[in-house]
């Protein structure tokens, strides 16, 4: 995933600390890391130090009973740090085939920076477990999100679409739940790749169930978390994740959500994020159908009965996200990456011929191109990829 | 239906008469009838006189493949209008319950006037069958259209959604067709009243299996058609139809409907008319939902599920119709409804009490408060029907 220098190892390794301390997109963190860094944070909270002052915002100092509640949020914070081994977590982390992912690494989803609103609660930092390059898997994707109770009307299109959306080569994003997730998943990884974001450790493998479809996941896709190894699901979890779904995507759709459900939770996530939000109809008469109607009642959502519809939604998916990516210049270049820039010529070439033009692997070489789309130095064409014009 | 002047019943007469010879909506007629009036064209149709001039538009005189376009038509009409029998016209309309209502009338539904668009092809007069008072039905009206060839789901949700709507007294229309059509009237009729918009003539009964549900419509509805007695229908007429439904009402609903269907070429005129469109979404596996979801992708029609939904997107519909009514000052009412305006009080009745008050039956009350209250002279209130504040 691109070489850290030793300030960017410091500022990760801390940041995956952080992650089995304070839950995921804690405002108040965001804020101490963005004014301090992370590797003095976790300093401070290994320590037992109070916690280092954030700027104050337009209401000057948080009235006291805000400061006690932050008090004693950081003492907890603090009496777990002093039971996390950073080496154990990492080397049991690299044990589970599970890396972690800062946001200065080459592999960050641009995306979620956007999360940096007030509210947006910005993620940290991320878990990810995987063959595949989160951010080259997210730059051309669609969420796909629904029901767990699924009807089978709602798997049978969730599957239908999700399976068209890979065969475009969108990659399908969705929470690995029963019903619509799932079906989403299992679908979107028989054409192609697919993402699952999840709201426990990656080694926990819930719902159960989908331990064998997260395995087949992480041969072509990603699992991603914000939870570290061997946390377990706890409802709120769920809620904080879904903002995860809507942020790494530039488009959800919602195949079944009943009026109260995670489903039009993450549709209210997308929507707060100007992502593109999608609904699709169903029979008046099924509960599981009356969040999409509602979404699409009150205009929220655009109407989408198919893969095309979803694509011809969310406009051109092969644009650079907005926001400063990682890798602008040569110079930045991991090695391979630079081989295989040095591999694709101005005409265009299929991966296949890049990756024996450059001597890596074909995996290497695809995630390589990613990268370097991502960074805008090479784009797709219809033979493959080729340098820009 | 109110007085006419003898001025008036010539001009109704004449109107009646042309309804045997042109087509519905003929925009060359209608501009004859604004210049000269209906009993001047009438006259010189019958008497095989050259066609009355027109005032030319922007472009001065039509070119002569138009104008010789025009003479044919005219000739044509004139050879059929040597076979018209005024009276036997008007004595079989009336032996079939059917009577003719001209723009003049206190029965004309303000709403046609707007059909005086370009290209919206106005009504030059209505033939009308059963007890209700047309234009107090399309008051508070909604037009609940669809597929002929309707799915179980599709009739399910018309036939709920015209019953919901009838006993939120809001009248159904649409085009007695099989399918949606049919399902529509006859739970509107069940719970309340409807209004069948015909392309034949009103004693040919088309679709013959519907002739027991338009006899049922007839005893609290209308029938309405701008063909005369014995028309049968032709396929081109029902397109013709169809701006009428759209016409008639400040909303449109399509149930069902398949990517190229009547049901969409209704919904395209309620487009045009500024009418609020609404579509019902169903399963997207079903062919017959395809034309509302194509609506509702493109933000054309908003998405309904139910009755409420309905009333809530066309909005108030008590409020009177725009454009000149023809009762506007009390000398120009019926005895019968000169009596009922004198028995409602200002703090509100309900009919029963104000048709034993005016001394007529309870029928005779429902149809004059309905005119009167399209006049603006009574309004409804929670307890039934009041003098305007």
């Amino acid at each position: 995933m691109g070489r850290r220098d030793s300030e960017g190892e410091a500022d990760a390794r801390a940041r995956a600390c952080l992650t089995a301390v304070a839950p995921p997109g804690d405002p108040w963190l965001g804020a101490m890391l963005a004014e301090h860094g992370a590797a003095r944070v976790w300093a401070e909270l290994a320590a037992g130090a109070p916690p280092p002052p954030v700027p104050a915002g337009e209401d000057q100092e948080p009235p006291p009973e805000v400061a006690d509640m932050l008090r004693r949020r950081w003492r907890t914070w603090s009496t777990a740090a002093g039971r996390v081994d950073p080496d154990g977590l990492l080397a049991d982390s690299a044990a589970a085939g599970i890396r972690f992912v800062a946001p200065e690494d080459p592999e960050w989803p641009g995306r979620l920076d956007q999360l940096d609103l007030p509210g947006g609660r910005r993620s940290h930092g991320l878990w990810v477990r995987g063959r595949g390059d989160l951010r080259n898997l997210c730059l051309r994707s669609v969420a796909v999100v629904g029901a767990r109770a699924a009807t089978s009307y709602g798997t049978h299109v969730a599957s239908t679409m999700a399976y068209d959306l890979a065969e475009s080569a969108v990659v399908v994003v969705s929470g690995g739940a029963y019903g619509i997730d799932g079906a989403a998943h299992r679908a979107a990884a028989a054409a192609g790749s697919t993402v699952v974001v999840l709201a426990c450790g990656l080694d926990v493998d819930y719902p159960r169930g989908h331990a064998g479809l997260f395995a087949e996941v992480a041969r072509t896709g990603v699992l991603v978390s914000e939870r570290p190894v061997g946390t377990a699901p706890r409802a709120p979890d769920f809620l904080v994740r879904n903002r995860l779904i809507a942020a790494l995507t530039p488009g959800t759709v919602v195949v079944e959500a009943a009026l109260r459900s995670g489903a039009l939770n993450t549709a209210s996530h997308a929507a707060e994020l100007n992502r593109v939000l999608m609904a699709v109809p169903g029979p008046v008469t099924s509960a599981l159908s009356a969040g999409c109607h509602l979404l699409l009642r009150e205009w929220q959502a655009g109407c989408v009965t198919c893969a095309e519809d979803v694509v011809a939604q969310v406009g051109p998916l092969d644009a650079v996200p907005p926001g400063p990516g990682p890798l602008r210049v040569r110079a930045d270049l991991d090695p391979d990456s630079a081989r295989v820039l040095d591999a694709v010529p101005r005409t265009g070439a299929g991966p296949a011929v890049i990756a024996v033009a450059s001597g890596v692997s074909l995996e290497v070489a695809m995630r390589s191109l990613g990268l370097l789309a991502a960074a805008g130095m090479v784009e797709r064409c219809a033979s493959g990829w080729r340098l820009p014009r």
